[in-house]
């Protein structure tokens, strides 16, 4: 056995023992966990620190570092996550269906841990605690492969995690780093089917599109965003400007902001005269197709790839469309199915709207940026499902479970 | 576009009808297929015993000429399978969920087709009607891989299907079939991520492992089952062995079939000497381990293999264990996740083997043998997952389905 196997092996004894846990036992790990990694933020910072210089030296850029830097702030926010968790209700356990068959069988379905958990992300040390946290209180074990920027400080907040649980007597490798950063190793937990049940990857495009290509783990796919709000030829001015300002610039930089706005012909010059003067006191760059630049020359020329971009940033594209028809295909052939909004006041539009785009979040009358576990009521989520298979939108704790079948007999057998 | 990539195109444009038919349309058109297929029946055997001379020609073994065959019989219930399709409740549509956020946001979580279906199965030309009936009442449009073996009788009978939605008015891409049998179309259509939402392969361990190990597109694992009765040293012994004989000899072609007893040593010697005189009256030949042959010297010896063997034959591998415990972890280290059944009239014991064991469907004093669609009461399926995502055990008309979040506003923006 080779060390990725062996932590493989570990994880799924641990999960073993995590799956039979109360939910009183997993909480108090998580308070305590919190406890310590508060305590313990003097070691954090430190490690913290040198992944800081290496990638100074590497020159990352600012967005990278800042994502990198840990403060007190951050590990107190961390150290709270957890704490939080802990309010969730468990969903372990619970027999959500038991029926008797006619031949006096009693088969009831529960909910039961996935197993082992793999994680891969980018430098974003935070997403440490907070993902072994969900999958704690879910009774998974997890294994955590983080971004090499932040080698140092996942160590240090992992040891003290691994440390913490042993103490109170749980498990250690209820969480487990992989620290060789080599690619062939990520790729070679990609295929530890053995002891992996599900990988999740929490990151941008390239590294999602990575994991889907080369696992055979069975994957869920997270988080990229084209998303659209389309402007109906009835909407309120009013409130289409106020959603499409907030779907843009309330946090230009995550996958439930809007990318593309398409607006109907005939409500496209006043509503563009009132958003335009609004984002550009935000700097938004607009790109415009045709007959937005017919309508306003200033504006740049958007081309076949702004349509299909995620820009996380402060620019726009637009395009005017001729009906609700033309709106929706343009979704259907640039959407990522995360987040699309109709804004209109006609009945038969919003339903439509509803009923054929095909997203894991689908609005009347509100900003995309919605689409979000704290938003939808669930607490902390592990991520946003763009997929279809077991979970379509924010992932809760739900999500990171699975459930199994349990039968009582009193003796049948098969006629 | 290639042929295939203009079938997924199809498939995916057929989708998005497909999944706004009401149940009406879907159960008439269900009911139009079922009746084209019977009439047509002639055509089908015609087109079959083309496949079937070819399948002699290349000298195919009888089991699989048998599954080849097509006979008035089957086509019989071919047309009765779908029209039992009809009976069943369709799951598109429903709101589970609605709530209302402090903010004023109506959030509901409704059920929705998947979209697009690959369907990759062997030389079983009866998968072909079933497989179409249970995508189309979910509202989603299929495309089917057969075995080459049955192209001919695959083709006869999807050209039907389709002749028969395109009289009724639907769409005939509802269901397509890759006509091209080289196994480079076989891999690309692996990864065809663009149009297909889920690929579900049917059929034995390789074609299982070469889909998983190929595709891109999210899997779901059907159908491996290596499956334990653990007779522990309180159960009772008459039960036991009816449930064992049944496990083994009702059906043992089947995934749910039982491949390995496992008995407590305490009650070894007195339960096998009642199982074997009716195991041998079956024809099952027994393989033992060292214990089994102390007892039992004319057995054959058990070899590591015989663990993990999956038989789907008259054939019992037999291991005799000092504990609960011993028995379990036989079970988690060989097992594939199907179906586990302990027989025993101890409490603690059934329920620590119901909490612990980690499979699709855990039995306590039942025969394996009722995992399975019908039994579970859910009607016709698709096959039995033994993966944790999305779908676990026999899967009925739901697990072909996904949701979508649909959110009515009144002008929220987020803070």
């Amino acid at each position: 056995m080779n060390e990725l196997e062996q932590k493989g092996y570990k994880a799924k004894k641990a999960s073993y023992e995590l799956g039979h846990l109360s939910s009183v036992e997993k909480n108090q790990g998580l308070l305590a966990v919190s406890k310590a990694l508060w305590e313990k933020r003097g070691k954090i910072i430190e490690e913290n620190q040198k992944d800081i210089k290496n990638a100074k030296e590497r020159g990352i850029n600012e967005a990278l570092l800042d994502r990198l830097t840990l403060t007190e702030e951050r590990i107190r926010s961390m150290a709270e996550g957890l704490k939080q968790i802990t309010q969730i209700e468990d969903p372990i356990g619970e027999v959500a269906i038991m029926k008797k068959r006619p031949n006096g069988l009693q088969i009831g379905q529960k909910r039961v841990p996935l197993g082992v958990i793999g994680i891969i992300y980018e430098a974003r040390p935070n997403v440490t605690a907070d993902a072994f946290g969900l999958c704690f209180k879910t009774g998974n074990a997890v294994i955590l492969k983080g971004g090499k920027e932040a080698l140092f400080s996942n160590i240090a907040i992992v040891n003290i995690i691994r440390d913490t649980l042993f103490t109170a007597g749980l498990s250690r490798d209820a969480v487990q780093l992989i620290e060789d950063t080599q690619r062939s190793t990520t790729l070679a937990l990609m295929k530890l089917n053995q002891y992996i049940d599900v990988l999740i990857p929490r990151g941008g495009q390239g590294l999602i599109k990575t994991v889907v290509e080369n696992s055979t783990i069975p994957v869920i796919e997270t988080g990229v965003g084209n998303c659209h709000i389309y402007i109906d030829e009835y909407a309120d001015i009013n409130q289409g400007v106020s959603i499409a300002v907030n779907a843009k610039t309330q946090r230009p930089g995550v996958c439930n902001a809007m990318e593309t706005l398409l607006i109907h012909e005939k409500i496209a010059y006043p509503f563009l005269s009132e958003l335009f003067p609004i984002l550009a006191s935000f700097s938004v760059e607009i790109r415009g197709d045709e007959k937005v630049k017919n309508l306003f020359p200033t504006v740049s020329k958007a081309t076949e790839e702004d349509w299909s971009q995620e820009y996380l940033d402060y620019i726009l594209a637009i395009k005017i469309v001729s009906s609700l028809e033309e709106a929706m295909d343009h979704i259907q052939l640039y959407g990522t199915g995360h987040s699309e909004a109709i804004i209109t006041q006609n009945y038969t539009r919003a339903q439509r709207f509803l009923e054929e785009v095909d997203a894991a979040a689908v609005y009347v009358n509100a900003s995309t940026r919605f689409t979000d576990g704290y938003e939808f009521g669930f607490g902390a989520e592990i991520g946003i499902s763009t997929q279809k298979l077991h979970a379509r939108g924010p992932m809760g704790l739900k999500e990171l479970t699975t459930t199994k079948y349990i039968i009582y007999g009193t003796g049948q057998i098969r006629m």
